[in-house]
């Protein structure tokens, strides 16, 4: 449920400030400077959510500095929470949205980023909006470091087959594919909110790694 | 049904030399001039089986020329019966393991490949047997037209998952993905009959097409 009105959302993400980026425009090529051991990769997530994903993450893989923005308020404050309640130090959350990540990255400053059930913007007009059409690549290449990954999951089909594809075209190669994520059973797949619901009513749940060369 | 012994199998395929090809190596660099129609593309189905797809093929598309291979000769029986009940003129037979395919055709002699539900051999000691694997795409690059296609169908979650993987690896583009070809009713889809009875019980049939570059 997203609520529109959480007056007490604004000052709840400023309180925080040792997890939320008060001023993430600031940051750019600097992003490492905000952890405690800032040698660690980076790993970002694009469109956090309510943060079950980066919160479990943070925890499973604490040799690695996790970003994540989200750019609806009053659902990063659930992320915020669950990372507080992670009580880990290795997660930064951003409220912005994040339109052109080369605003906010400096070319090379990311190792890994990581696209969790993105909108699918269906229809063919729509194209351009899907996190995986060509022009969103070309952010992410530049400011991945060279061989940088990308982990997309997704529970719809029509993104998963596009994404592929357009990885492909885009000149990536493909790491690792998954048509049924969760009858592999993988031990370290750490679930989001979405990914929850909707393999819990037997849905496939897609996933795939690429890498940029 | 796969009979070990079918004895009059031997005079069936021999009498129908119109769409058996009686010595098929003798054939290599001349497989245009079997056909009525030499300049139309050539397309290869790997592992014909009893010929449902092949038959269906060169009936819904009389501007191509097709061949079909099919080791075990108790199955290819069928494919014959098919196509001769298709009644085209643009498909023929060959009765042959498909272990080089350069040993039939000469470099650049070939427009398309279909590999339909291929022998999945999942366990990874088995992998170089697996249609996907990289020393068999080097036999279908040569082969192939250059930047020619294989379309590759299967049930089998793990061979599609792998092949993916190794078509993009070897660099290949994808130009095409389904997860589940027959939720989207593709009216051109040409069923097998491993296809027809695997639907038909729910499960989903995977479809890419790969081109070299």
């Amino acid at each position: 449920m997203r609520l529109r009105n959480k007056p007490w959302a604004d000052d709840f993400l400023k309180e925080h400030d040792e997890v939320v980026v008060q001023e993430p425009f600031a940051q750019k090529g600097k992003w490492k400077e905000l952890f405690e051991e800032p040698e660690r990769p980076l790993h970002l997530e694009i469109g956090s959510g309510k943060g079950q994903f980066i919160a479990g993450m943070s925890k499973q893989h604490d040799d690695i500095n996790f970003i994540g923005i989200e750019r609806v308020k009053s659902v990063i404050v659930g992320a915020l929470k669950k990372v507080l309640k992670a009580d880990t130090t290795n997660t930064r959350l951003v409220n912005e949205d994040a339109e052109d990540l080369r605003e906010l990255f400096d070319p090379n400053e990311i190792d890994h980023i990581y696209l969790n059930f993105s909108d699918p913007w269906p229809k063919n007009k729509h194209e351009k909006r899907r996190l995986t059409y060509h022009t969103f690549l070309e952010q992410y290449k530049e400011v991945l470091k060279a061989e940088g990954e990308i982990t997309l999951k997704t529970d719809n089909r029509g993104l998963f087959e596009y994404s592929l594809v357009s990885f492909s075209q885009f000149g990536m190669l493909l790491e690792e594919v998954s048509v049924d994520l969760h009858a592999d059973e993988d031990p370290l797949n750490v679930e989001t909110e979405y990914e929850e619901k909707f393999s819990s009513k037997g849905q496939p749940i897609y996933r795939c790694r690429a890498r940029f060369q």
